[in-house]
């Protein structure tokens, strides 16, 4: 089929348009642009990188904005698994011209290996060391890869599993609290899902891990995501309007939220002691 | 299958167990004094009869609890529909010993013949009589036959929508507030999928109406329904759990709602005049 746009030769079917790789990679800049400028983002960025598709789309598309950006890795000794995905964050880095910072999980003492939950361990230590990392190098915001498709799955596993609280934060701005050290959050791929944000790495030659963690491979939001993905096909834009509502949730719950400053790190926290500094306590 | 119970021959697999017509009443009872008990239900409730098979259910149960009721229906005046329902919250009354008091909406002026959007009419109609009917009948709480499966796909309908101030109200338990006029409201069958009611209804011989409303033959919450049941076949209990985080998420929500009395009826209102006196008006 043609382009919609021009006499090229499609590659995407996006919500009833058909799209070259020229336009869709136009359209694909004018999702993250529209959060990028509806937030006024101006200053330096942190792009976690995790040597995957996401992270790598992600990154490509703030640097094809010109922004002023500084990739981070955080390397979670998790065999062999993240020693590959460092090599393909290295590659990405070295392609457009930035040093890539890495930062070792071990070296706060945290083994993965040693948890009987691995994943929500993992889930903490990287929000944490992604902070970190960009209030200790003077990043206004944090930029992470979660796309549509990981936001929606995210908020739907919190539904089946009862978990209201880890509604906080889902959405594509959060802003920082310089008092708490807090950091501004961005998912500037809010509104693409898995297959657009696959297509644009694979397009633009982007060197990305083909690896799954070897701890998510049964992971029930894989199952989640499936389900979504079907309702998506059967009524295309339920997603976008699906995140839509869970934002404006977000927005709705977050208003009173007391927020302490960790006793151990004064780093943010919700109780006396940070998540981070009881994993490393235990 | 025998009964999970006893050695009598299995109705029903629930949850993985199997229940025989005893004791699939005495689950679906426990299941509907779960409510009446966490609340502290007692004294006059006027309960919603519409006709069908979910109403008649919670009438039943809630008269199986001994309760003290008063059954009422709203006739909204549809065509080859309302006579015919009503004709059988009438049998249902005659079977159990009450009086069926009837509420015509012509009588307030209004035809959803003539409405563009009779769907939406009928509700705040419906929800505005329900209320006016237990207040000036002295009872302390209006029952509705809303199941489970009702209640998620109204969640869901209003996510896909992006209404999320919609989520009011959708929990088992509303308290009411003497000084807008506004009775409590209880959804008996809260923890209760359609099929549960619809063999409850059954296998106590309970008269309903199979007719569907002409409104609602395409209505798109009938292929969210679908969706969601095809999930819960997938993962059993994803719906108690979901309905669980919908109430938590009311909860988190409903803290600082504006209530004002409606200039025109004096009853609760979120805005200076009430929907219903709106819809009157038009």
């Amino acid at each position: 089929m043609k382009c919609s746009y021009c006499s090229k030769e499609g590659i995407a079917d996006i919500y009833g348009k058909c799209y070259c790789e020229e336009h869709f990679n136009k359209y694909f800049l004018g999702r993250v642009r529209s959060i990028i400028d509806k937030f006024g983002i101006d200053g330096r960025i942190a792009v976690a990188l995790s040597g995957g598709k996401d992270s790598a789309a992600c990154f490509y598309a703030l640097h094809s904005l010109n922004l002023e950006l500084q990739p981070f890795y955080i390397n979670l000794d998790i065999p062999d698994y993240s020693n590959a995905c460092q090599k393909k964050a290295e590659e990405l880095c070295n392609l457009l011209g930035y040093k890539l910072e890495v930062i070792e999980l071990n070296e706060y003492g945290i083994s993965l290996a040693k948890k009987k939950k691995p994943c929500s361990t993992c889930g903490t230590a990287k929000r944490y060391l992604m902070n970190k990392f960009a209030y200790e190098n003077e990043c206004k915001y944090v930029a992470t890869g979660h796309n549509l498709s990981d936001v929606i799955t995210f908020a739907f596993n919190n539904l089946a599993n009862v978990n209201i609280l880890n509604f906080r934060g889902n959405k594509p701005y959060l802003e920082g609290k310089e008092e708490y050290k807090m950091v501004a959050k961005i998912k500037p791929l809010y509104w693409l899902k898995d297959k657009e944000c696959m297509l644009y790495a694979y397009i633009n030659k982007l060197p990305y891990a083909d690896e799954e963690c070897p701890y998510a491979i049964n992971a029930p939001t894989l199952k989640i995501k499936e389900w979504i993905h079907e309702i998506e096909g059967k009524q295309p834009g339920i997603m976008v309007n699906m995140a839509k509502s869970f934002w404006k949730l977000e927005d709705l719950m977050s208003r009173d939220i007391n927020l302490n400053k960790c006793k151990k790190c004064g780093y943010a926290s919700y109780g006396n002691i940070c998540k981070f500094c009881k994993i490393r306590k235990r």
